[in-house]
This record gives C-alpha cells, structure tokens and sequence, in this order.
C-alpha cells in the first residue's frame, strides 16, 4: 500500500491527527501513528504550514504531537510500555496537554481529552491529566514564547455585560454557527469524494498542496482579514474596541459605517469558508480549530455589526430602551463578544465539542459574565448541528479511513442477544485438547494464519477440552511462542496446564521437542452466555476494553465475538436507524 | 431503628448529604433518602441552619437537595423511573445543577458530578450535565436573588499578576491546606469517636445543636472576622484591598500594622478552625465547603499578611528586588490571591476534589493569571492530604455509616484470582433443577428466606441443571413471584424455558397449581471463570455496575460473589496495605 503511493509524502504527519489519536485510545493499533519519524516529520512540516499563512490551524497537529511524545517516553519505561491501559492514560494525558498548550487553556486541555478523545476517564486519570496540563502551562509560563508573561494564545477583556435582548442574538448565532459546522463536515465530503478523487490529484497530492496555496495567495491578499493570520485575525475579530480607536474605520465603525464594513467582512467571510474547506485534507499538518472559529468570528461580527447598527438607529425604544444613542457604539452592543459567541457556536458544529469550548472560551476571556452566552450558543449550536450532519468532522475522518471505532457516544437500541451475531465454532478456529493437552506446531501455526487470513490479527484461539472452554492463546502471543520454536515440523507444544493426561509419557518420543506453551495462555477469557442482552456485549466491549468475547450455550463452548464483527454490526444497526 | 431515635429528628435531612448522594449514584438503594419528605425538611432546617450563624455552609446540602428535585421529577416519568441508569443520570446532573447554582459556578458543577458523585461519566452525560447547569445558571440570572445581576457567590478580581517568588509561597499553602485538611477529617473521626458517644449525646442529638450554637456565640461574638457569615468572611478574606481602603486598619494594613493583623487573624484561624470541627456532624441540614474555605482562607491571609511584610521590609533587594518599598502594599503581593489559594488548598484537603477546585476557584475570580497558582496549591494540597489521611470526608463518613460503598479511585494492586473469594456452592442457595423444571413455592421460600438472613436482599439465586449454570432469578423479582401467588403449599413454579421434560404432565396433578416464573429468570447472568484475575472482577463490579457475579469452574457453576463480599474484600487489601 505504501510503496504505492509517492515517496515524498509521509501520510501519518498529514492532517490533524486527533481523529487517529482518538482510534488509538480507544485501543486499535495504528502501526507507526506514534513514533519518532512521525513526531519529527510533522513538527517540521507543521512550521512550514503554520508560517505558509494557509486557512489552517496549529492546535488540532499539536494533540498529535504531544501524542507522540507521549508514547516516546513510554517506551523508555517498562512499566508503561508493557501496560496498554496504562499506556492510553499517557496518552490521554498527552493529549490534553497539546490543547492545554496551544490554547493557553490547562482546564480546557483536560476537558478536552475526556470529551474528544478518551474512552474511558475515571476521576485518578483526570487528576493525573490535570497535574499534566498544569505543568505543560507552567513551562509556557516560563519559556513565555509570545513574549507577553502570557500563557493565552490572545486575551480578549470585556467590560460591558451583555443585556436580556442579547439573548435572542446568541441563541440565533448558535443556529447559524451549528448550520456552517455541519454544512463544512458535508463540503468536505464531497471535496474529498469528487476533487480529491481526480487521478491527478490522488497521484500527486503535493500538486494540490501548490494549488490550494496558489489559490489562497490569490484570493486572500486583497482583503485585509484574509490577508492576516488566522489567529491574529480571530482575536482582531474578538477584541472589544477602546473608546480612541472608534476612528470610524476598521472593526470599530461610527454608525455610518457600519453596513460598509458589514459588506467587507461578508466578503471575508465566503473568502474564508470556502479556502477553509478547500484547505482541510491537504497533505500538510494542519489542524481545523482555530480556521472553523475564524469563519465563525467572521459571521459573529457580521451579525454583531448589524446588531450594533439597530441598537444605534432604534436606540432608547422597546429592546433597546437602554441603549444610548450617543457616545460609545458599544456601550450597548460590543460585536467582539458575538464574534468569539459565533467562533465557539462555529467550533461546535465542526467538533461537536461541548463543555471544553466552553471552558476554553472562558480560559481565553476570563469574563465570569459571558460564561452563559458562550455555553448557551454551545448547547445550541450542538442541537442544531447534529440536526443537520449527525457525524463530527473526526468522525467523518474515522469513518473514510474505516477504522474500526467504536462510537461510545451514540448507542444504539439494541432488541438482540448475543447468540444472534455469534458465529458457530469451526475446527480450524478453536484448539481441540479433549484427546490430548500436546498439539503440533504445524497445526497451530495453520490455525494462526487463518485466523490472519481472516483479519484478526489481534484476535485468539479458544482451547477446548470436550466443548468446555478451559483457556485462550491470543493471536500476537501464540505468533511469538511459534516464532521462538527452533524447528515447527516436530515440535508438539503443551496447551493445558490444569490436568495431567495419563498417556503424556508415552506419546513424547526422542523425536520430538516438547514444548510448555502455557505461559501465553490466558486461562480465563471472558465469555457471555449466549442469551446476554446486547447491551451487555455493548458495555464489555465499550467499558472492559475488551477485543473479543467467547460465547457459551449451557456452559460450553459455542463460538466468538470479535470487536470488528461487533463494531460492524453497531454501524449497520445505526445505519438502519439513520 | 427509626422508632430507637428520638421524635423530633429526621436524620434523612441532616448533614450534607453529599457522601449518601453519592452512594446512591454508586447504585445502593437509600430508602427515602431523595424523597419529597427530606426535600422539604432540608430545605427548611437548611433556611434555619444557615441564618443560625453558625460555621456551616449551604453548599453541600444544595447538591442534596438538588438531587432529591431529580428523583421526584424522575418519579414523574415512566422512563426515568423504571430505567435505574437512566435514573441516574438525571440524579448526576441535578447534583452538578446544587453546586452550578450554590457557588455561581456551571462549569464547576460540571465537573464536581463527574469528580466527586458520579460512577460513571459518559460524554453523553457531560452534555447533559452541562446543559442542566446551565440552565441553573440562567435561572439564577433571572432570579437574581443577591440583587448584583451576577451569578456567583461572590466576586474577586486581582488586577495584579502573580510573581515568580511567589510560587514558593503558593507550594507552601498547598502543603498547609492539604494538611489542615488532613487534620480536619482526623479531628472530625476523633470527635464523633469520643464526645458524639457520650450516652447524653448520642440520645439527645438537639442538646448538642444547642451546646454548639452557645459555644459558637459565645466564643464568636468578640472577634470580628468570627462574627461574620461564613460566605461574607471568606469574601472579605480573599478581597484585594482598593488603594483607598489602606486605612491601616481591618485587612488592608500599612507596614507598621502588619504584625497586629496577624495576631488578630491568628486568634480568628483557631476559633474558626475548632467550631468548624465540632459543628461539622451535628444534625442539622450543614455542608463543610465554604466552612473549610474560610479556615483555609483566614491561613492564607496570615500568610500572605507575612510575605507582604517581608516584601515591604526587603523591597528592592534579592527575590523581592522588583518590589518597591513605597505606595501601595499591594503592589507586589495580595494578601487576598494568598487566601483564595489556601481556601482552595483546605478544601482539597478535606474533599480532595481537584479540578473542579480548580474551575470553582476560576470562576469566582475570572482570573486568568491565577488559574496557574490555584492549580498548583491545588495538586500539592491533594499530595500532602493523601499521604496524611487516605480519606477525603466523604469517605470518612460512608465508612462511618458502613455503606457499601466501592471506591472507584483506589484500586487496589490485586495478586489473586476469582476462585480465591468464591464461596462454595451450597444447596440452599441454588435452585437445582436437574430432576424437574418445577419446584415447590415452599422450597424457593426458604431459599429466599435464607438469602435475606444472609443480608442479600438484592442478590439472587442461581438456577442449575446437572452443575451448569442455566438462569438465575434476582432476589426481589423471586420474592415479588412468590408473594403474588395465592397459596404457597400447593404451588409448583415452572423454573426455565428452554428444554421440556418428557415427565412434565405426569407430574402435575389437579391438586396443585403450575406457575409460569420463567419471566422473571434472568437466562444470561454474568459469570466468570474461576481463574479470572482480580483485576476483572474489580472492571466488572466497577464499570459494568453488577451486583454479584457467578464463578464457573471448567464450565460448571461453581459458585456466586456478591458485591458486598467483594467490597469486604477490597476494603480488607486496602486496610492491609495501609
């Protein structure tokens, strides 16, 4: 597959990397996601693309990053490389870490990894990723990159509150950023299964790299907002306006000026979409936080402007009884704060994150009174999104990659059991032991590449004695104990350490290497009665972590359930829904 | 036991609360525990409590009386009130709404049910977590019953930053919270073991109210920071002092008076300190957060007082040479950042919750510079705390009540397996129906009988053919079956489903009467392999929520762990260790 495709490109450093972050955390193996080349090769190409001034962000590859260093130091310790679970809780500490640094935003960080990205979250690895994102956001404070003694990536103050009548607006920015979310998710679908698809552009993905930045030099320069970075846009179109800077030009129009500037950040705003979805899926690091909360700044302040302009027309009558007309145009309506409503709501519906946008929001004003806008279009942006595109952005990416991912936040209604979905147990699965505890390598090693053929690398054999299952060899174990032996052709390997067979003596011959295979056997595999409900199955799977599940009928043995197999059946069942 | 109790208390309402909360989100049944009765009486003692002056705060019983409006209104709906999962988690968001509305805080409230209360925490539930603060927080909004237009407890704003040097000072509070904290529980444990035992005591549990609130006047009234109302001392405490205010008196001090202030504070600390402690327990409705905030508080300050002395003294030389020695004191250190951070510091001590701390104390401040310092005395509190006294309060109090109560934070390092605490099977305790599908009503009487003397009223009784495991049939579903029969002499219950005897007609004469219990047998409990490792069984009681598991040997049923057994268990390793 790889050697297929061009050799300057290295796949796993492209995009943003949560999505894959997150398949890994939930305990499927990305070959190589993880490692050194990727960690060095996406930290190099993510200052090119950063400082390229692409519609694209630096937050969503910094997740992956820290992932990635994560999982480096792992290695160096026995302890954490040899415990998967308590590898992922690295991992997920890692990760909350990333958003901890890119954002400022240490709370939000850990919000972060237990909303987006961990499978399971109990409170000691929240404490545990909390230490984490406090001491990211220390070294910060100390290496104190932005030269401000800042941890924030901006830091926007709002002085005035926001008045009742407000309310109405930030409801409808919600609306609105839910709307441009989902509508984003369902452009970049079809981007990538119409453009992308084009045999030029599948060949040569550098080509479409050049074409997207040709086009955004083209179209961006002309208009100031496009022009600029896309974070130092974002905080230009949160900032409040100091009462000196009301020169009538710019973000702080006089109340003539206004529909002129609304006009121009229209333009910015359809600039700024399209260049966003054009640009996410290119092969460079690029992360989609920050350009999706750009594109909702820009609606925000649009929205914010026209707001500002009726509160100034109509000033003093019914909603706006307490708006002055005169002096200070935001003494009642500051557009910033509906920029960063509309920047979150935006976020929302691309990320379908709830509580962390909140929080992060809040991280990055300090301001106790617009908690309840911010988290109010959230909740609202979220409604409306899942309304129109039920899947995030991650899980779009999830799904066109097909990993195999099981979705803990959707839950079907199941009405089946388990036996439903239990394939019947076939010879060349499961290791016989009724005659004898000794069986040939030859035969084992059949028996693992079928179960290879068939995709279940990291599946297993059932040993049964007379249908009763009495232990199970995994996959990986059972390849490493083969692989060790000298010679395969006349070795008989011991699969049952419980019982002595009376007739062991007799059948090892000088000929024949016996072999003690039952250190790799798992002597309690977990197994259902195969009338458990499948919300049993559901909560083994999803909460114990677990790649299969054995069946049993009357107490013996009656066949397997793999993960992918269940995982498979989930979709379907949802898709049926859907 | 009710009847032993004297008239006049209803114990339900007594307390915080909090710690029987969260027992019952752990699955036990308390019965009447969130019923409209304790709604009502906690709501009115909790008006009376708090306005008595004493050191007692509204905070925790807020999350109690919460919780007791979302089981009534899960009363309300069939689908809440016959689904116990989804019952809980209306519980878990109505208690995250108690702490949203008590201290202003949603996001907190978010994170207090996901740290504190809650078992098991699924985005799913985050959101509506989330959602339901928020919707408290609108209320309150509107409402606005502390007439600010705001909707936190109180509202500090530090407009200076925090200094390096500082940090120094912020790690030691951390260790003097957390030990404060640490010796609160102890002294707390110590009190109920002693003075609460006392015959008089015990049965008059309105005579200690009594003694308390006289000793509380008369020991307050004479210092004015003990006189205060709880919420408003920890207010002034973590105030930083306008220029205008430097009187030198009160808490904003000039140099000279330094020393006097905190004499004055210290006698405060140790009054306060000793009324929390014996007011912590008694029976009225009484929560210890904003308690042990304001002793954390009142240390804080006299911290901080301290450290401004040096800064003052030293100004301009060594640590302390950005510090100038004239103006304003508070021009390099704040007192008032000192004793939020210590507050915080106390209340991690004795609650050990840490991020929604963290978040809580964000919150009241909007400060971003000092989400840093309140972090770290956070983490240190929680060290120190932990390595003193391995208990937060709440788990004082659920050992203290004998509620069977596994904790999810502390598991145990197991070394054995399922077969190690698996009873073996006696004949009263399964249902054998190897000869006949049918048994006698009588017989599964006893049995049931037996059960409950074994105190397993939510256990079950296993139903076996020839040693396997075929059903099993819940203890109340059992007693539900029987007691609906008309006459037990003469009933026969038909006990499965799946196979048909040849001698079924033969056996059921005129006289008796056949009854179908096949509807309430569960045909699919969850059973594990004898050798299954400790750790899964931990996983399963945990995350799947299971009330007892059955123990198969090779196949064969060999044996039933109830919870209660393993949380003996458990309780037993931990005690060892410890």
């Amino acid at each position: 597959m790889a050697q297929q495709r061009p050799p300057m490109i290295y796949y796993s450093a492209a995009g943003s990397g949560v999505a894959e972050v997150k398949v890994i955390l939930s305990g499927f193996v990305l070959h190589g996601y993880l490692g050194m080349k990727t960690l060095t090769f996406k930290t190099l190409g993510l200052i090119l693309s950063v400082s390229s001034g692409l519609s694209l962000g630096k937050e969503g590859p910094y997740v992956h990053i820290a992932t990635c260093i994560g999982n480096v130091a792992c290695r160096m310790f026995s302890k954490y490389s040899h415990n998967d679970g308590k590898r992922r809780e690295v991992l997920s500490a890692s990760a909350a870490s990333g958003v901890a640094v890119a954002f400022g935003a240490p709370i939000g960080g850990v919000l972060f990894s237990l909303e987006e990205v961990s499978y399971y979250f109990p409170p000691k690895t929240l404490f545990r990723t909390f230490f984490c994102c406090i001491v990211a956001a220390l070294s910060l404070k100390f290496l104190d990159p932005y030269g401000t003694n800042k941890i924030v990536l901006f830091e926007v103050r709002y002085m005035t509150d926001w008045k009742f009548f407000e309310m109405i607006a930030f409801i409808l920015l919600g609306i609105l950023g839910g709307a441009t979310g989902a509508l984003f998710i369902k452009a970049s679908r079809v981007w990538a299964q119409t453009f992308r698809r084009l045999t030029l552009v599948k060949n040569w993905p550098i080509l479409e790299v050049m074409l997207v930045a040709l086009t955004t030099g083209l179209v961006s320069f002309w208009n100031r907002y496009t022009r600029l970075p896309v974070t130092e846009l974002l905080f230009e179109l949160a900032s409040p306006c100091d009462t000196f800077t009301h020169t009538g030009y710019g973000l702080c129009p006089t109340e003539g000026r206004i529909p002129n500037v609304v006009g121009y950040l229209c333009i910015a705003f359809v600039i700024k979409a399209i260049l966003t979805v054009i640009t996410f899926g290119i092969k460079v690091p690029a992360g989609i936080y920050v350009p999706s909360m750009v594109v909702g700044g820009l609606l925000g302040r649009i929205v914010g402007h026209m707001v500002q302009y009726m509160a100034l027309k109509y000033a003093g009558s019914g909603i706006f009884s307490n708006c002055p007309a005169d002096g200070n145009p935001e003494a009642c309506v500051v557009p910033g704060v509906y920029a960063l409503v509309a920047a979150g709501a935006t976020m929302c519906g691309v990320t379908r994150l709830s509580v962390t946008l909140a929080v992060i929001l809040f991280e990055l004003t300090g301001s106790l009174d617009h908690v309840l806008p911010f988290s109010i279009a959230v909740l609202v942006s979220k409604w409306t999104a899942d309304a129109l595109e039920p899947l995030s952005i991650y899980d779009l990416l999830t799904d066109m990659n097909s990993y195999p991912f099981l979705d803990n936040k959707v839950r079907p209604v199941f009405t089946t059991e388990l036996g439903d979905i239990t394939q019947r147990p076939r010879p060349e699965r499961v290791i016989d032991i009724s005659n004898s505890p000794l069986v040939h390598a030859k035969e084992l090693r059949q028996k693992l590449e079928y179960l290879q053929m068939a995709g279940e690398l990291d599946g297993g054999l059932p040993i049964i004695r007379e249908s009763v299952l009495v232990g199970l060899i995994p996959a990986p174990d059972l390849e490493f104990a083969l692989d060790k032996l000298g010679s395969e052709d006349s070795s008989l390997c011991l699969m049952s350490m419980h019982t002595r067979w009376n007739g062991l003596e007799d059948e090892t011959s000088d000929a024949v290497d016996l072999t003690d295979f039952t250190p790799y056997i798992d002597p309690a595999p977990v197994a259902l009665a195969v009338h458990s409900p499948m919300d049993l199955v559901y909560e083994c799977f999803v909460k114990l972590g677990l790649r299969y599940i054995c069946v049993l009928r009357d107490g013996q043995y009656a066949g397997m359930v793999h993960k992918k197999a269940f995982v498979k059946y989930v979709k379907h069942l949802v898709g049926q829904a859907a």
